[in-house]
């Protein structure tokens, strides 16, 4: 399955030298289904040995990155532009958050697309101010004041998988809805099943010397809030009831043998 | 500034294979605030020139790395595990996003701390089903189905990523699900607490005939998922345990008599 809301999503690497940052920003735009890289005069060979290796499996990525002289060039066709920055720029527009800029380059239908671009700037400078007003908006990646600066290819893959996780949300929330429940998409056990467990387990745990009646009820009440927090389902719960059986009768054998 | 919220958090990584990929997860941990880095068996040098070169100002974190034989090890002094997994495991639980079960990392208050982990899997298999059920919760980064397999330092960043997005923003949501533990508020026993008891648990079973050798694996992964969901805190596990005793006494005792 691909997803059409990210087909037209240019990953636009100004001037990288490092070719395991491309080769690893190109994995980890396959990963999250992006598949434009474009390159803006690369200080190293992204056709590399070190690039492709990183690559692995993205290297149909990188293989069909395009490579251009300046930034406006890779912008060519794009309505819409994000650049990434981890520099605080106080004078210049405010910076957006991830979350709040990278939704603004996807389509929300399909009559509407249109092409859009995502830019890093070079890993010892990053984006300079010239190469920055050719976007509309900029991002900064959140992160520790003691050391800001992000790895590219890291920075490529906290992008990118912002995107992808922006247009799967809808489906995503409803498939992996977390919480109640055993096994994926497995029922519960009825609770009148858990019931008769529970009054099994009284019986044997009063048998074993475990409980005494006085006890029993404060006891087991806690055992009921331990158990029905995990929420088994029926093959579970058959389980602890084999447990149950096995437990009554290695008390009972020895006892019968004698 | 330096985010309390993450200082009891470490990254595991089991076995990893790639100096580069140790060197990437130190610079990007340092880039989001985490410090505690835990290498279990590692099958390459962390200390040697890549490794450090890629960790660049990371390189603390990465001379900080505790380096450890096996996986329980690493999470000894540990109330919450998350592992990491590619994999679907269509009959084991559900597999959480990373949103849902990363939160659940992190302390709310500061009197209320504990340790917790994140674990990451070798380059080239990922976790093992042995080695996930060390942990209580697992998650799955959201990726691409044509390659849904990330680098190990990538998945590293995105991870890291949203453990600082969530504390400096609280932008993710926690849903309190029944994994998500014992009573809200309170403490989980610790991991070491919990695996002492598994491994009473088994010798138990094994000796009242419940298990055999051959199904004593299968049967207590499946056990370890339903105690692991519930989330038994300290006394409740001493409740688990003194039923255990309870019932070797019941089993012996008549023996002895005769």
């Amino acid at each position: 399955m691909s997803l059409w809301q990210l087909d037209q999503i240019r990953i636009v690497l100004v001037e990288p030298a490092g070719p395991l940052n491309v080769g690893a920003a190109a994995r980890v735009m396959k990963n999250m289904g992006l598949h434009q890289l474009v390159l803006v005069n690369p200080h190293c060979d992204p056709h590399c040995e070190e690039s492709r290796r990183m690559a692995v499996h993205g290297s149909d990525v990188l293989a069909g990155a395009k490579v251009v002289s300046d930034l406006p060039t890779a912008l060519i066709g794009c309505e819409r532009a994000v650049a990434t920055t981890g520099r605080l720029h106080p004078q210049a527009q405010p910076l957006d958050l991830p979350e709040t800029a990278l939704p603004w380059l996807l389509p929300t239908q399909p009559e509407h697309r249109f092409a859009a671009a995502l830019v890093f700037g070079p890993e010892d400078r990053g984006l300079s101010n010239e190469e920055l007003i050719y976007t509309q908006r900029w991002v900064r990646i959140p992160a520790s004041d003691q050391y800001p600066s992000l790895n590219l290819a890291q920075a490529v893959a906290v992008c990118s998988y912002l995107l992808h996780r922006q247009v799967l949300h809808g489906a995503l929330t409803e498939t992996f809805s977390p919480g109640a429940g055993a096994t994926m998409g497995g029922h519960l056990a009825p609770l009148e099943q858990i019931e008769g467990f529970y009054q099994d387990l009284e019986i044997v745990l009063l048998k074993i010397g475990y409980l005494y009646p006085h006890t029993a009820p404060s006891r087991m009440a806690k055992l009921r809030r331990l158990l029905h927090r995990a929420g088994p389902d029926s093959k579970e719960l058959a389980m602890l009831r084999g447990i149950l059986r096995q437990v009554n009768w290695a008390v009972d054998a020895p006892q019968q043998e004698t």
